[in-house]
């Protein structure tokens, strides 16, 4: 039985990671959840799951939802909050495995201390591993911990190196959607709405990564977390736009071979190799042979997406500069999402910000969150600065 | 330094090792070769490669071969002979590895012999799997000898199984070029000619494989071939037809995700993957990922492939039946060279010999070779008898 940790229950991986719990209950349990702001649903894992310990955003939400477990009689809850709270969930003795699907760095602290606990971990937060890939990694070769990604590319990534070595590997090929602006032409760009952009042609997920994969940010933010998961420079990552999202990812060895992983377009699949790994267990998430058919493959428009472009920049120069591209995507993207730039607002945000950030290589967590303030205020400034007029 | 024997040193599989040992030599030498019947090229392959020994068909050719190296001045390479000769080349002391590569049973005797001295062998030869597979197989396990398939299918289907255990393959999916009559109306398939059938759109072959492509026998003879080396039952073993010969197998696992092998379609790769196995080497064989475009998949049409079928039901009763259905395809494809008999000649020629092949088991490589030559002598038979009149 391995005892699972999820950190950002109530999120997408989060309440995949629970589903594929619930259909493997003979091997998998749940023993504590980080749930953010959203209380009724934590409310309602709670009644389900019972875990030892839940953390909430905030005081007032734990002790919100600490009332109301009284009022269902579940006392054996213990209900914590906050940063503190959500370490406490990744590093419980009794946990054996933490999925980290808190978005953005807020979960980066709660994965290093899981890791530092020896702790496996099942990684959905690619924000963690751009930000802190090197403090991450590093740790966890000291504590010989296992980093499994759960992004479905990474995961394909995964797989596909076990046919070789990693110093056989030429180089990576991370395949992308394309987003659902991949054939707008480039003048249609600064009129893209915010609905536009939040309509994926193939995924279901958040808002945040749904607006980042519009701009090729995801696969960007991607080409640095794979650098960091694999530990290959910038240049051998490449980028390959595959619209029917069925190729997750290829992986080209050195003697010519490129082997790649297909699989449906369900996260449960990464969630459940994660969690079995080294095992794999049967699913019924099987993929339709009749299905694999037109595949195209296409390479990526830099001009358009010059997101992409910006993290390959950052991704070579390494230290604080993925971490203030990070830092402002999440802010240029937010200040998207609340109509207060254009959609091309987001990399030209991002850039101004770059262009600002200092050569520094943050050697703690503490430093990288330092880092990462650091570029947030930048980007509300470079915002607050901005007079491109307001189009969408 | 790998020493290598070549079996079939003059043919296609032959030559490209040739040419992968010219580029490696610093990791590969070449110490016999076994040539059959062409003199000129096996005189020519002394020449360059001055084996320690080269075995012919015949004594005769030999002799000839013997008398022509002696006026060249090289006295050290030994001439040997006949199936004997063969069995030496393959069993030298010096030896370290035999690229398998003689068409048709002729090559079991040598390889079952490598096998027992405890040589690697890269096997080329897919007769010999589908005729004395589990032998084979049994005598590596015993010997703790590796089979390298060095077919492209095989190949990448070695490749995509180290992603996983064996006991975790759901099934395999074997890619088909499907050949030059994918897809040609049924009711043309009796007029098809010789020089329509040795036309084959991606691959260089030899001619019995460039007809059994056509007939599709070449993917039944797979079928087979792949259930002995991943020890599987032929109902796990799919066929799916990619004309573009991209994707070279897949493997489903049973957690739902399929590993698919992509290359350039030139046999150098698989052999140099055999060769340098368990290391990967770097090569130029590169694959140019803007060609990976509107790949497609779909199921093969037994009814106009009848041979495909009749590979099923070989593989499913095992025994005599696989090693009657490759005889007779043999047989059936040389009258079919020889304008004797139609294409659809082919399958029915064969679905005559297995009906009349009898329930047996052959526990020897010898009792292999007697049911072989029984089913070639079946197939003359229903051959004479044959009063379907001569269309092509």
């Amino acid at each position: 039985m391995k005892h699972i940790a999820i950190l950002g229950s109530t999120g997408s991986i989060g309440r995949s990671t629970l589903s594929i719990v619930e259909s493997y209950h003979e091997r998998f349990s749940v023993v504590s959840l980080a749930a953010g702001h959203n209380i009724d649903a934590a409310h309602q894992q709670c009644l389900h799951w019972r875990p030892h310990v839940i953390s909430m955003a905030t005081e007032e939400l734990a002790v919100d939802l600490q009332r109301r477990l009284r009022k269902n009689g579940l006392t054996a809850t213990e209900v914590v909050w906050g940063s503190e709270g959500t370490v406490r969930v990744a590093t419980l003795p009794e946990v054996d495995f933490v999925v980290s699907a808190i978005v953005g760095v807020a979960g980066l602290e709660a994965t290093y201390a899981a890791v530092q606990a020896g702790k496996t971990i099942g990684l959905a937060n690619k924000e963690a591993m751009v930000a802190a890939g090197e403090i991450l990694t590093a740790a966890a070769r000291q504590k010989k911990v296992l980093l499994l990604p759960i992004d479905s590319e990474h995961n394909a990534i995964h797989q596909c190196m076990r046919a070789g070595q990693r110093s056989e590997v030429r180089q990576i090929w991370l395949t992308a959607s394309g987003g659902p602006f991949r054939t707008l032409p480039i003048e249609k760009f600064d009129s893209i709405t915010v609905e536009e952009a939040l309509h994926h042609p193939t995924w279901v997920m958040g808002r945040r990564i749904t607006i980042d994969s519009a701009t090729m940010m995801n696969k960007g933010l991607e080409i640095i977390e794979a650098c960091r998961l694999f530990d290959l420079p910038a240049t051998a990552i490449k980028v390959t736009v595959h619209p029917q999202s069925t190729v997750h990812s290829l992986v080209e060895y050195v003697d010519g071979s490129l082997i790649a992983q297909i699989s449906v377009t369900d996260m449960r699949l990464p969630i459940l190799y994660a969690l079995s790994y080294p095992e794999r267990i049967p699913s019924d998430l099987r993929f339709d042979m009749a299905t694999l058919s037109d595949l195209q493959f296409e390479p990526p428009d830099l001009e358009r997406f010059p997101c992409l472009r910006l993290a390959y920049e950052a991704g070579e120069k390494g230290g604080a500069h993925p971490i203030a591209l990070n830092a402002a995507d999440e802010i240029a993207v937010d200040a998207f999402l609340k109509r207060a730039i254009p959609f091309m607002g987001i990399p030209a945000t991002i850039e101004q910000v770059l262009e600002t950030t200092p050569e520094m290589h943050p050697a703690t967590v503490k430093e990288v969150l330092a880092a990462d303030s650091q570029a947030r205020e930048m980007a509300r400034e470079v915002l607050a600065a901005r007079e491109v007029p307001h189009r969408c």
